[in-house]
């Protein structure tokens, strides 16, 4: 079974690429919050580096909530759930980051983020975006499931530049990114907008 | 032992179907609520897997409350406890998702759950509904516990149509979904409405 | 060291079987509540799948708390705790599932359990009572305590008919019971009265 | 290194009897309470039957507390410790039942313990006294530390008869018990007073 | 690298003395508290027996707070950390019990602990003072750290009088204790007073 | 990848020198809070010892906040997230003591840390700096990263001076601490000033 891409953009739900051993797929992170008491459930048979990851990218959301217009007080009045299907397959590694940062911003901005973009990359707490492995053939997944537009580390450009095929460039939409704002720029369909000072 | 079909549409009950070494099964799935502080309880010897399963349908009818017409704030003040018999029975797996979802909706909302409809499918969050393994098995065991209509994830329709023999084919209603809004419309005996806006 | 059956019905008591390599055993599962925040303490060298079961059992009399006149907020107003002695011997399995419900019920509604009769069956949240093994070791087990009177699960009445020798079965009682409504109504000394709608 | 006894009564203290391979030895269960809400902790290098054994003792004096003369709001205003020197030799079992429940009955009644008593034997949550091994050798152990009266279960009162030596039998106050009531008239210089009822 | 002893008296601080395969060495125990909820937290790699070492020392402080003019309100408003130098070096067993309790009274009273004494040796929960292993090897690590007063059980006295040198012996003020209170009186600047009585 | 130096001073990240198999490297220490409950989370496949380390940071500008004009209270009012990419490296030891404290002295009293020095060193409790391993290849991967200044251990000059190449040291301005407070100094781009007394 492969997932195939959605057409109209969603809000809380990304689109990653995972990097597995025949080859690249595409990978939905999907986020959705509920009235609650201000935890987080991570599902998907995750391994301890990819919950990390997750627990990265709230944090960085939750301590920027005043710049991207969230009210810092609905952290602690909802719990979030993270999940990445299929649930059966064990999923690790640190370059889901960027998704699940993309699909947590619009859960709680409402904006949704364009579903004809797919993204890898690590994230750190402060929103730089790291280089990650397999990018070859997480270009190719993404390709194959017509999504021609990618947002990949800006520290992986020489690599991709060299190993892509001709043919396959010239197809896609190559996006090079250094932080999670740039990457917020290209997949939400809107800028979210601060919150103003009182 | 054998567990046979109910008879009349049972609030909080859905039927499964499990697939093991020796065949297809029908699996009740219990879920019941009680005065408390929002906890969820998960008991049957199950895996990770499907209990990561029961936490997503969860937070799925949590986080739609609303539009199934059930007040978000019940979920704090219940205990939510889901018991897969047989309880020495190791179970494991995503495809009892479907039938969690709708055992824990009918539990929410009241509304009974018909007694002669099986289903199998993984769920994500979003409420889509995934391919799983073993339908044939599945199939043919709903049939043997003389319940006609099954529920099936539409991305295994090739493969069922292909492999199911023609006089089960016949006998037999197949609902192919490919999210839980078509389960909820096939399985409850009537379908739940929105809270109105205030 | 062999429990030997108590004489008078005691409330919080009830007269388990367990079947070990050894044979059957007569097994009492004691429950207590104190003054609390609503937790649950089980003990007894227990494994999973018992514990399980008494999450289950306390789960069914919450959940059925006004059928049985007991008022829902005592439940978080106390701790509960459930111990099988021999503290040192490990024991596990579904079967002593209608003895702990049984002796739940009658901790929360003060109606003392008849001591001259021993249960054995699985539960499950519904109250259903599903087949459990070793039946006729069990039985010879409570007839040597000098318990003549025994509940058992309907689905195993076939195979208890079949294999008790005829000279065991004239002198024994034995009630083939599909739900716990049964269990209560043979196992207490009166039924409980449900809470009076307001 | 071997612990001597006591001489005078102590609150919060009582004498038990161990077994290891090398024979029996006294040992000391310290209890403490102090202002805390409502946690228990353990130390002692106790194995889990130990702990659970614990577990219950204080149990039977919570759900007890009113005949004992204890404010049953006390459990949820101290945290209490129970510890049991030496802190690096592994201890275990269930044997400890009685002298736990004996010192916890004491520290929270304020009432001293006999420091020239000591006692050995399984509680149940009831209270009852079950039968424990190495009586032999505990008896051994209380003499050789000038304790020269033991509680001892009445379960184990034909096995020491038979094999305790006459001479040492002699020299010693057995007092054989069924139930926690007649070890804490022993064992207690006066009994507690239940609350009075309003 | 071997931590250097310190000059003068410190709050919070008290040194312990360790016996690893490679002989003695002075250890640290290094205590603080901060704005909180009654937290303890322990760091320093170590083993299971130590944490309950510095569990009962805490509770002996606290269930004693009163007699060391400590308000008993302040451990529910403070976390408590406890931290033994070098963070990557394992530590275990009791015998820093002493030296744990004596650093907790001083952060708690305020009164100086003296950095020219060392101590090592188990403790109860009632204060006792248990014998340890390696004296001679500890004491040999006070001498070459330059503290000349170290304190002992009581219960090694006879042990480290016949296998200590005797030209050690005479450098050394050896201080036999067998309860906590003989050893704040020796090693805190000043004796705590107890809370007045309202 | 290698990470690059960053040029301007940083609140809540601070630079610390890690040694593994292949040599030294530069690694940031990122350090944010957000509105929360007190929760400290720690990733970036820390081990256990680099875990307490990073407590025993906390734990110490918690317990001196008023010395650094921090407002105790607000450490119960915000999460504390400490990250260290790359999420998929195991890190351990105790030598990110000091980068770990200067981040999160930085992050509560928003002093900038300068980018343009490097610092290792195991800290205790009080504040002190123990020495740590590694330092020639440490030093090198600072200058390899362009930054010529570099905050270490004083207990560790001896071994530095003699081993670290003439071409080199002539290059670096080396700081020996003994404290943490040496090393807030050099670190933050200007001294906290504590908070007046009311
Ligand atoms: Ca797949
Ligand atoms: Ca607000
Ligand atoms: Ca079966
Ligand atoms: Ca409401
Ligand atoms: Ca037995
Ligand atoms: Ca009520
Ligand atoms: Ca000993
Ligand atoms: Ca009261
Ligand atoms: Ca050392
Ligand atoms: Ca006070
Ligand atoms: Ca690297
Ligand atoms: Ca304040």
């Amino acid at each position: 079974y492969r997932p195939e891409r959605e057409k109209k953009p969603l809000v809380g739900v990304a689109t990653g690429l995972a990097w597995t051993e025949v080859g690249g797929e595409i990978m939905f992170i999907e986020a959705t919050k509920m009235k609650g008491k201000g935890s987080l459930v991570l599902t998907g048979s995750l391994g301890d580096i990819m919950k990390e990851s997750a627990q990265a990218a709230l944090s960085y959301i939750r301590s920027k909530a005043e710049d991207y217009g969230i009210d810092p007080d609905i952290f602690s009045q909802v719990d979030v759930h993270v999940h990445v299907p299929e649930g059966a397959v064990p999923k690790d590694g640190p370059s889901a980051g960027v998704a699940i940062a993309t699909a947590l911003l619009s859960l709680f901005t409402d904006i949704p983020v364009r579903m004809d973009v797919a993204m890898t990359g690590e994230i750190t707490l402060r929103g730089r975006v790291l280089p990650v492995g397999g990018l070859k053939e997480k270009i190719l997944a993404a390709k194959r499931a017509e999504i021609y537009e990618v947002i990949l580390p800006a520290k992986n450009k020489d690599e991709v530049m060299e190993e892509l095929p001709e043919y396959v460039r010239e197809k896609m939409t190559l996006h090079f990114v250094d932080n999670l704002e740039e990457v917020f720029k290209i997949a939400l369909v809107r800028e979210p907008k601060p919150l103003k000072e009182a």
